[in-house]
C-alpha cells in the first residue's frame, strides 16, 4: 500500500475511533455541544481523507491515463466527484 | 433518550459502519473514486447527525436557558460552533 | 451603524468588487484556474460576513429576546439557517 | 464566448446584484436573518458558477493537455483548487 493511502488510512481509522466515542457520548446522554464539536472534529479526519485519496487519483491514475491517452473517462469521474463536492 | 438523539444515533451508526467498508476499500485497494464516494456518503451522514443534535439543543437547552435568564453561556456556545461550521 | 455591522459591510464590499473582476476575467477569457481562485476567495469573504452578522445577531437580538422571554421564534429562526448552512 | 462560460458570466452578475442588495439591507438597517439568507443565496450562486469554470476547465483544457502529453502542470493545479475547496 502506498504511503498516501496509509495516511487516508490513518485519518479515517481515527474517524471511526471518534465516531465509537461520540455514540457512546449520545448514549450516555452528553451534552449536546460536546457531541457536536466532535462531530466537526471527525468530518475534518474525513476530509482530510478524501483530498489524499482525491490528489493521489489526480496524480497517479488520472496521469497515466492521459499517458495513454485514455483520460476521458477519468476526467469524467473527477467532474462527477466534484459536482457532489460543490453542492455539499 | 429522546427521538432526535435517537435518529441522530441511527445517522452515526451507519456512518461508523461506512467507515468500517472504508477502511477495508482502501485495505483491498480498491478504486480511489469509489472510496472518495464513499467518504462523501459518510460525510453527510455526519452533517445530518450534527444537525438533528444542535436544533435539539437550540428548541431545548437554550430554549430553557432563555426562559430561565440564564442564556448568555448558552448562546456564546452557539457562537462558537457557528464559527466552526462556517470557517470550514 | 454598529461596528460589526460596519465590518460585514466593508467583506462584502470587498466581496463586489472581487466579483467585479471576476466578471471581466470572464469577458476577458482570462484562464479558468485563476476565475476559479478568485471565486473561492470571495466566497470566502462571505462567509466571514455572513458570521459576523449571525453571531451579532445571536449576541444582540436572541439574547434581547430571551431576556424578555419572546426567543422562541428567533431561536426557529436560528434553526432554520443552521439547517441551510449545514446542508451547503 | 463559450456556453459554460456565458452561463458561469450569468450566475456571477445575478450574484453581483445579490451583493449590491445586500450592501443596501445593511445600510438599510434590515433585520440579520434577512440578510444572511441573502447571503446564503449569492454563495450558493458563486458555488454554481465556479463549478461550471472547473468542469468546463477540466473537459477542455485538461483533456487537451492530456491529449498532448503535457497535463502535469494542470493536473497540479486540480490539486490545489481542491485542496482549497476541501479545506473550506
Amino acid at each position: 500500500m502506498n504511503e498516501d493511502r496509509k495516511k487516508a488510512l490513518q485519518s479515517l481509522k481515527t474517524a471511526k475511533g471518534q465516531l465509537e466515542g461520540i455514540i457512546k457520548m449520545i448514549e450516555d446522554e452528553r451534552y449536546c455541544i460536546d457531541i457536536s464539536n466532535q462531530i466537526l472534529a471527525s468530518q475534518s479526519l474525513l476530509k482530510k481523507a478524501n483530498l489524499i485519496i482525491l490528489q493521489r487519483h489526480l496524480n497517479h491514475c488520472v496521469k497515466e491515463a492521459c499517458k495513454s491517452n485514455d483520460s476521458d473517462e477519468k476526467i469524467e469521474e473527477i467532474n462527477k466527484i466534484l459536482e457532489k463536492i460543490l453542492s455539499k
